[in-house]
């Protein structure tokens, strides 16, 4: 099984950290590649990088159609996944709605953290997958994309705060709501008592299982158009 | 007031007759341009094209900022509305939201009559914009945007055929689902004994009315970010 | 376009100051005439006064029908405007579900702020109208309708307060939730950073609109009935 | 227990009967008078109707409120009674919202059989209860209210007619939703073979219920209004 | 009319008592029996309680069937109900479905205050009864249901304080939420200004209704499967 | 990683079989177990039968609780699924609702074909999980469990026809509505051109998701109550 992850930003630089944050996921057999745009925004935090995203992402799915069995969109706002089921017949995922979709089997009392600078869109893009009213709050960490890793101790203790302020008004489940965020919920968790959703190893986790039990898209008109 | 029509589209065919419908709707003392975009799709019909003109739409609202006091994203799919919304402070409008708007006034039983190569994302649209269960029913012609004007009366009968079959099923008014059908409201509304509501009409409407009311998006964190 | 605003109530101590608060609002070539009922109550504050204006109102609306293209039930609970749309065949709007629909356009996050002696018949509407889930908050201030111009700082103050408390709880526009509000819009946005929706703007704008695109209600079984 | 059924029309022609069919249902112990209003619509079967009897219900609710221990307005549409909730403490029902509420605890698939003249406002009425989707369909039958006791075979026939198409499309209960088939229950049932709930006696069997655990209206400020 | 009350615990203790309770509310004529499980847990607290008398009471009705008209299961999980209706064509009632019931008619505005240990049961069977969007909220008392009657006055002020807190909150109506709470109601509204729902009295209520009225279960395909 | 699928019926003839079924979907390093109930219905396909396997397969489940990391109900109407999450920290998953969450992914128009025998459960199983809105429809074929791999050829052909009937009306993707189909998937996707979900596979994809990312159940109070 080969599952292409692509970045929807215009530089490497997180390609191979993400790559290996994906492979602590797959099952075996699974291999994992990394691509990211040919160009692009530096980060998806405004609505104009995460426009300016959505038809890149899709040329890209498109360029490595024949060499992968499925993709996921390595962004919490799922860019150009809702439309992509309209053009390929091979499975696509985003890790916000793997995320919620996994949270939501567990209890109705979801909560998510993500970074500050965009969460109106986060919102309305959980309204739109159907998951409003499971969604006990939203919260952000006042940090940007850029400074997650400048400082991991401090990123991961205003994740913890802000979780711990959705677990005050009732979130059973904490999901991760930045891709910036992979790797850390076994980190999260040793200071919350209840279950951290990483939002990588959701869409991958979801993608695998899409593809084992061959549920394509089937809106397509065609196998591919381009 | 001055109002810009934006049509999502790489080419400048239409822009004329659209400028003329559009100030066969406006109210004494608004005038409407209308541009389309230096390079893009020649329709929006296909998921692709939809993903492709989302970042150039903003691009275009923006390079027009100063000059107008609101904008009209002139197709059924309202392509970068939502986005414009968290980043410019003047309003926004599409012709699906204004018509379902307008339509939820006077009644829950919509139905919507559009072109047939699209229908899942006006379907996708609608259902985020919340009005899913106002709808009576989708129906497509199975005729493409560039060939709408090749037979006037094809294309009404057409429309007519379909919106009989919505009424059949309930429907109390008749959106014209896509902006092709501009103009024609008033000749449908000869051939069936219910509404029709005309999408540049609302769009337009509904536009001078924010305008006039002050009504600007809340979300955007500045004037304007270029 | 001629339009008539129906004050809800038996005197016409508030016409002419009504008229000109909806002629600041339309578009050239309309004119507003505003009358209201030969006996009525003096507000529409309790639950006794709403009933009584139903049939009034409808009556009222009947004597003028020939005379005007369109009509504004002036008064926050849009009295008898329901029913209207199954009486005769020319748009009625009220201002509630005016400045609810043109909210929803630009958010999903609105409060309300009105008199607090009937807040329980407001949040009935709004969650018969279809936007409970939209709602906010819905806050009253602690003045009489008669009580609002005898100090407009006062009032003003209250309303002011009232809107702070709502976007504290995330509110991104303020509905004026009373037709004894109208004018205000202005004033109040002066306070806070959120679009603030005037009800009587709202319901002429809209109205305007409905008759510009000839969108009429359906469900009247002949043009009209005496 | 005394309860006071009012017919909300301006004759008393029905009283007699319609005492006879509410004794039917009552416990003992409980009594039953029936008045109808001073003046009023024959039948309750148009808009304008039931607009001119919701005011005229309310009064005459509050001249016998001393003497009874809750009220019923034997109309469908439940002409006044969510209103009444604001302005006494003493509990009223209407048989659409009883039958509703009963329906609701066997099955979500419900039909309703009612007469013709206006569906609408009974779709609107069963809305803004909630019981929307719940709902498999609402049918009328070709016959005024005055016509119904001219030939009550005929009038059976055509209930039992439009009860099977509703079964048809998968209703597990029929709710009889006019007041002029109370009575009709047990004879409907012969024909078909699933629950039928008369709309009379949902109401009293409810009334006496909220009676008996002295569940009244909290919104009412005052014990009464005059 | 003859009610049998099933006590879904394995012993008689409270079977006396909860007849007398019963008792208090049915009409002249109904009689009433309380039976308990010939085994089963002490109390239904915990998740494998419940799903411990869910067969045991589907049993112990089909043992009763013949000798009563309806069937009351004694807790507010309404352990069986749901499925019994499929089994049996009479009626049968939980105290929780009869009380929101009943809440619903005077208000969308409904408190419960239960018993700490199984919060998220109650709240799960409100969500799949349709009626989590009246639910202010959901309180529990930290007493076990076996301590509930040691210290009645402290039982009594602790639901008390609870309700408090959801009127507070906005509740306009207190439901019960526990049979060990039966025919407390009227003590508790001593202390607070809104109506208190007793469980056992709304479920023996609605009961009577269905059995008045001949609303039996649609679904079972025979009278009854053994 | 070490999975038990629990059949929940009294004999283990289906076992074997159940077993090479479940490991075809299996990641590599996954085992999987598969014990029936010490006693029990034959199948469940009636309430009484559901009922009554409730309590057995959470006993079941606390019996091997120590050896497995996660558990599978492997019956469509998912008997004990919720409650286990009340009682167990590990992960416990039932066939409809994985099947649900992954077609939930792909579109919002699913059709689910059953046995006919108790469609009314699975529907209201549906809804209590949520997915009531995005259900196209839900067919049964006439055949009994025990009748499936009689005639294998017949029994596939049941589904596709009942599978084309749910095409028609706008199902994108058929969920397979029972675990006897489990196997059939890809002979059924041979008659028609949209994916078919095999829900044993959907489970044990799923589960193996939730092991993979410690994602257990919040609820449970203790590691495990016995």
């Amino acid at each position: 099984m080969k599952i292409l992850v692509i970045n929807p930003i215009g530089h490497s630089k997180w390609d191979n950290q993400d790559k290996k944050i994906y492979e602590s996921f797959v099952s075996p057999g699974t291999t994992v590649d990394v691509v990211s745009l040919p160009q692009g925004p530096i980060t998806v935090e405004s609505p104009e990088a995460y426009a300016e995203v959505i038809p890149l992402v899709i040329k890209r799915v498109l360029e490595y159609y024949e060499k992968y069995d499925g993709f996921i969109i390595n962004c919490f706002l799922d860019p150009g996944v809702k439309l992509l089921r309209g053009i390929i017949r091979k499975p696509v995922i985003g890790p916000c709605e793997a995320s919620m979709s996994l949270a939501s089997l567990i209890t109705d009392k979801i909560g998510i953290v993500s970074v500050g600078s965009a969460l109106w869109m986060i919102e309305d893009h959980i309204r739109s997958l159907g998951y409003a009213n499971r969604l006990i709050g939203l919260e952000g960490i006042d940090l940007g994309v850029l400074d997650l890793d400048k400082d991991l101790e401090l990123t991961i203790s205003k994740i913890v705060e802000r979780s711990k302020k959705l677990i005050d008004r009732g979130a059973e489940v904490i999901v991760l709501g930045c891709t910036g965020f992979a790797g850390l919920a076994r980190k999260i968790e040793e200071h919350i008592n209840i279950p951290v959703i990483d939002p990588a190893g959701a869409a991958v986790k979801i993608l695998e299982s899409l593809i084992k039990l061959n549920i394509y898209n089937p809106r397509a008109a065609t196998i591919i158009k381009q």
